[in-house]
This record gives C-alpha cells, structure tokens and sequence, in this order.
C-alpha cells in the first residue's frame, strides 16, 4: 500500500484533547495513521511513496453519518409537502412506490449516493434497508466505511419473519470475512408494527450470538409509541428495553418523543445510542424535536445522522452539524447548547462509538484507519477564524472538502472521485432512476 | 457595454407564472436583460459580443439578501453561546468591542462580505449600520447592489440625533446621484430603547420627503416589546405605527413576536415588509420563531435574511431558504408550509419587493437590471431532479454559483471574482481584523 504524507494544514485531530495542530502532520502507512503531530517533528518526505502539501486545509477526521438509507436517494425531491415521520406521509411518499423497487436499482442507487457521502466528506455511514447484498456490494465497490443494517420486514408473516432473519444471518456471516470496511448489523425495519415480539427476541439472540449491532428507528412517529402503548402500556424504548434490545448494541434513530424514563434507559445501556437527525426532524413538522442536550447530559452517545434524502435532501454532514446545532439552541431556549467543538465530536468520533468503531476510526491518531478528510479554507467563510470549530460548523460547506482518504486509499483528490468514474455513476444512476419511476408509474395504472 | 448571450441552461424565471424553460436563453444588452425565451426561439449569437454556453447549469436572477449588517463580518465566531438576540449577549459580544470600530476598518471588512456574497449567489443586500458612506464605497467598489439603511444612534442626546438625521439626509443626497446600484435608506438602530419618540417621528417625516425606505429590527428581542408596552402600552409594532412608519416603507428584520395585532398593521400598510432571518433567529435560542407563513396567507411581502455573521455564521442564500423552511414546518407542524418554490420566491422577487426594487430586479424578464446567476448542476445532489426548486433549496449550495452578473456585468466567472482581486481582499480583511481586535484587547485593558 501506499505510504503518504499529509503536511501544512491545521489538524482537527478530535482525539481526547481536542487538539488543534497549526503546521501538522498526519504520516499513513499500511491504510493506517501511524503518526501526528507539529512540523517540529515531521518525518523526513524521502521516507514516504506520497508527500501531499496542505497548506491552507484543515485536516480532520472522515465524518460520520450515524443514520441513512443510501438506496432512498431515488426519492429525492419527490415528496415535498408530506412528513416522512408521520405513517401516511411515508406511505404516500414512500412506501407505495418502494413496492416498485427492484434488486438491480439498488447499485446504481447506492453508488450515486456513496459518491455525494465522499465528496462531501462523510467516510463512514450507517444504513439500514432491504437488499442489504446490493447495498453492501455498491459500498464496496465505491469504497467508503459502512454499517450495513439488514432491514427485517415481516408483514404479519411469521415465516416470512423467520426467512429473513435467516437471510440476515448469512448477510452477517458473508461480510464479517470480507475486507472490514462494511460491517454488519441488523435492522428490525418497524419493531412492533411490522416485527412481531417473537421476531424481535429472536433478532436479539441472533445479534447476540454474532456480536453485531441492530439499528431502528425509535420514538420517530407518533404511531410508535402509541402502538406500543395500547398493547403493553410501554413507550416503544420501554417495550424494546424489556424484549432485550438493550442488553446488546442498539443504536436509535431519531428519538422524537423520549421521556425521562426513556432517557434513563438509553444510559443504564452500555451500548445504547441516538442518532440525532436535526433536519429530517423539522422538515416532518412534527412538535417533537431529539432531546439531545439531556440524552448527552445523562451519558447517551449521540452521532448526528442526515436520514434519507427523501427526508433531508442532502447527505452534507457539515450542513447537518449547523441545523443539529441550531435546533438544540432552540429547544432548549439558550444559545448553543451544545457547542461547535461538540457537533465536531459529534460527527467525527461519537458518531464512531455510535457504530462501536471508535477504535478504529474518528479522529486523527497513531493506529486507526486513515479516515482523513482535507477542507479547502480559501473561501471567504473561512478567513480569519478565532475558533475553527465554530467557522467550520456555522460557516463551512461538505462542498469545501478537496481530498479523501479511507483507510488510506485517497478516494477524491481536488473533489473528484478517483477509484470510480462519476460521469458513469450519473449515467447509470439517470437510466435506474427513468426505469424505477417508469416502473412505479405502470403499477398505478394498474392499480 | 458588453451584450451577452446565455444559453443552454435551465432558467428558474421566478416571473408570474414561475416558468422553467429548459434549454432555454437570456440576452443581455446594457446592462438590462434584453429577452428570455426557449431554444426555439434563440436570437443569433453574432449579434451579440459574448455567448456563454451555460448547458448544466441553473440561471436564475441574483438572490436578495433582506437582513444583515456586512461590516460585522469582523465578529464572526466571536459570539459561541451568546444569543445577539438579547440585549445582554448582543452587549457582550457586539457592542462592546463595537466601540474600539474605526472608519478604516469598514472597507475591508464589507469588501470580504461582498466577495463572499457574490460568489454565492446574492447580488443584492439591504444592509443596517454606521458607518453608511464607509459601506457605500466598499460596495461600490465591489459592484453589487445594495440598499444601506444609515444607522442612526442617539445615545440619549438629542442633539446628536439630530446631528446623526442631518448626516443621514447627506447621505441620503449623494448616493442618489450615484449610478444606481446603492439605494439609500434610513434604519434607526434601536427604536425607543435609543432612537426617542421626537427622533424617530423626525426620521419619518425626512423619510417621506426623500421617498426612501426605513429599515429596522422589531420584535427581535424580549426588550424590544418590554420597553414600549411599559411607556405607552402598546407593542414595537403598534408604537411604530402610532408614529407614522406604515405611512411609507418600511422593513422590519426579525420580527419573532408579532401579536396578530402586529400582523394586522403590517398587512394594512402598502409597503411595509419583513425581512425573515431562520437561522440567526434559531441560534438565538428565543423561544419565538417569525410567524412567516402568518404573515404570507395576511398578505405581507417577507423575504429571507441571514443577518449579520456573527449571528449566522454564513451568507448563503441558498443555505438560509432551506433553513427557512425547515423552521417553517417546525413551527406550523406540518411539513414545508412554504413550498420550495415560495421559498426560491422569497430570496429573489420577494426581497426585491421588500426592498421597493421588483420593477428592477428579481425575475429574469425582459426589461429588468441583469443580475442573473449560473448555478453549476454537476454534483450529486443535483441529480435527476422532478421539481428544480425542491432540489436547489433542500439540497443545493451557494458553493455551487459559478457565474454572476450585475447589471450586466460580469462579476464571478468560475467561481472566482472578476472586478476585484480577492487575494488582496482577504490579505486586507487580515490585517484589519488583527489590528481591530487588538484595539479591543488594549480598550479592554484600561477599562
């Protein structure tokens, strides 16, 4: 592999320090960081196959988008008007043209989308969908991180129910021996309103068995706690608590409508975690917004996660880490709450504990995966920053980031995508997304 | 001056009818947008000295920014976790290192602000401060269009106010003969807590005789209401009205706590306007969000603003329309209460009306100034898109303004500014920021 050497840029290494490093370095060796630090100590250049300058970057680490479905980018633009976090918005938007969907869309789908993640500079992301084979086989081949949730749909068929948990388990088995950078989860689609209680405890005991995380939306509709509510006298957070999701890995989506005792459940967790989607929460126009002030008060790791593009539109996590910021101030009545060196950590390496990769990735230090992003500041938005976490976070742009590496393979270079041709992507994806509409167009005809 | 011929692009009209026509073109002959039309109809390229082939593009007219105050940039993330919406916070992080500002520091300062906010989109600003004919000749320089309201401050001395009013009605005569890019206004700075009942009624009355525009801040902070509702009992709103500022035009920025009283008055006037500032008013961490879709279905003219900097941190239009209506449908509980289409609307033809500038800018129609943009449609995000407006406001860029012309002058080509050279704007920007905080630091020192 490859050996290279970043120097000239201003660090945000967001390790346990907050470091920030004028002049830095980050040295790459095997695909991993194998060093940091201030040009006093920089290695010698003869020593590396690749010297990179990055005078006037900011270097940090990839970020982290805690919660998405890639595969829903065919979906974009087409539900103006309606709430995807009410049931009958995302029927109408949603669901009823899903049932169109086929296999084959999913790879031209999840590349155009892996494409937007990178140049963006999100390096990790955490999906959850049906064909999780395609999606994990496009990520693959675009080369970016991802936990892979397998979206366990039942509809009210018990053995249906039992055939696709078995199908997730093989999806676990298959890609636990593949490269490492997709990891897979499980992901009960609709606890309770699809997935019957014996489903979950089953899902549960397999993702025990494995060692994997499962990933759900929570607390997201108004339905979710209602159903829950009518059928056992729980919150959804309260019933999944008793059916044992929380004894393992469980990271939430959203989480809308927590109460206090919702709160105190995520933290008694050891592995419990929200992902905080600030703008596919106000866009739904529901009351609710994601208590994330009190859920990182009481301990809870919270990433930040941009949802689908149906619901967001856009998977610009710089973007996501100003609207995260500026809806806690607004829910809690105070300014920032949470403050921009937060959002940073909070897309950077909370996102990672989210995942549970926090070992390997997340910021800048010696032996974790080269999961580097470089930030363009000549704009004027960045001219003299007292703070650059703050102008990064209310005055930056994912459209700022030049160059990304994961695992030290550099995947964009001067913001354009080196292992993939992206004409072809947009090609491919224009032809996919003709077909899918075509296709949903003819079953209402029929209909 | 150069005629120019656009062509290949998808123009966003923004006239009556909101046409799109794809592959459509725009003629520019002196600086007036000569005619729009469909391919069918193209006049011949020789008859025109420069034909940009724009094919992937955007081209849409020049976005208005309704509220801000451009030399602020200098306190750009200096405020982390002050709400500028309170008199407290705006004290701490604004008006005391506002007194160590000098005459010199201006220039450069709205000189980075107008870079930055022509190459992301706006060729239109309607600005508030002191220091009016410092803003003036900065803009002038850098060519875009703006409306600067004088700031008037009083500071409990009535005869410096009269001073200040006698200034402003100078100000006011000089930039009238100018070439028509600058329109004067007044604004005084803070209505009743500074400006006196005797001031701001003399502020009216040279108002009316000059025809122009006042523009303030109202119902932005608690003590905006507090202070009137002690000494009259009535609102900011219905004070102002009592003193005679419906009479003409006037555009109020912020207005976060508007009674349906206040709204009435508003929609009685013929030209009274409000500016909507999403962002600055999320971050702020008050309570109240502008009651915009209110006002709308009342039948006032709002346009969006991003305020000041400090308060933002950012002067991207595009970024503030999907802030806009993200904070719509949180407030109205519903989701996108404000089309996207509205809010494209809003951040062109509305703030022109705002700004008693629609007959000049706004739309591209035939007839109007010829401040257009090309927004480049390459990325991602831009993909396949069924609904233009949905795509550009939820999940486009200010990043993405390649080129921008103002009054038929090209201003931005590829990104980079043509006027002006913007190293030395920001090599200017520099050394002024340092020698004005150090000013602070020393002012600091001795008090």
């Amino acid at each position: 592999m490859v050996s290279t050497l970043l120097h000239g840029a201003t660090l945000l290494t967001v390790d346990a320090e907050n470091r920030v490093i004028e002049d830095g370095w980050v040295a790459i060796r095997d695909g991993r960081i194998s060093g940091v630090g201030p040009k006093a100590a920089i290695p010698e250049a003869a020593l590396f196959d690749e010297v990179v300058d990055l005078a006037g970057h900011l270097v940090m680490p990839g970020l982290v988008n805690a919660h998405t479905h890639s595969a829903m980018v065919l979906f974009r633009g087409r539900s103006e008007g309606q709430s995807l976090l009410t049931m009958e918005g995302w029927y109408n938007s949603i669901r009823e043209p899903e049932l169109s969907l086929i296999a084959s869309d999913i790879g031209p789908a999840v590349k155009l989308s892996c494409a937007e993640m990178v140049l963006s500079g999100t390096t990790t992301f955490c999906d959850q969908y049906f064909f999780a084979e395609e999606i994990a086989e496009a990520v693959s081949q675009a080369g970016i991180r991802a936990v892979i949730a397998y979206g366990i749909v039942q509809l009210g068929d018990e053995e249906r129910g039992a055939e696709e948990l078995a199908k997730a388990s093989a999806f676990i088995e298959q890609q636990r021996s593949a490269d490492g950078r997709i990891v897979p989860w499980f992901g009960p689609h609709a606890p309770y309103v699809d997935n019957s209680e014996n489903l979950l405890r089953a899902e549960v005991a397999v993702a025990m068995k494995y060692g994997v995380g499962m990933h759900l939306h929570m607390a997201a509709g108004p339905e979710d706690n209602e159903e829950t509510l009518k059928r056992y006298g729980l919150t959804a957070t309260q019933a999944l608590d008793r059916d044992g999701f929380f004894n393992g890995r469980v990271h939430a989506a959203h989480c809308l409508d927590l109460s206090d005792e919702d709160i105190a459940i995520f933290a008694k967790s050891p592995a419990a975690s929200v992902a905080y989607c600030a703008t596919a929460g106000l866009r739904s126009g529901r009351e609710g917004i994601c208590p994330a002030v009190k859920l990182r008060e009481a301990g809870v790791v919270v990433g930040l996660g941009t949802d689908n593009v149906a619901a967001n539109n856009s998977y610009d996590m710089v973007a996501e880490m100003r609207v995260a910021g500026l809806v806690a101030s607004h829910r809690e009545g105070v300014a920032q709450p949470i403050s921009s060196r937060e959002l940073v950590r909070m897309a950077t390496i909370e996102g990672a504990r989210a995942l549970g990769l926090d070992h390997e990735i997340g910021s800048l230090e010696a032996g974790k995966a080269a999961d580097i992003i470089a930030i363009d500041l000549s704009g004027p938005g960045y001219s003299e920053t007292p703070d650059i976490e703050t102008v990064l976070v209310y005055s930056g742009s994912g459209r700022d980031v030049r160059h990304v590496w994961v695992s030290g393979e550099r995947l964009v270079a001067d913001r354009k995508l080196l292992r993939q041709d992206y004409a072809e992507i947009r090609a491919q994806y224009s032809s996919t997304y003709e077909a899918f509409w075509d296709r949903v167009a003819k079953a209402r005809k029929v209909a």
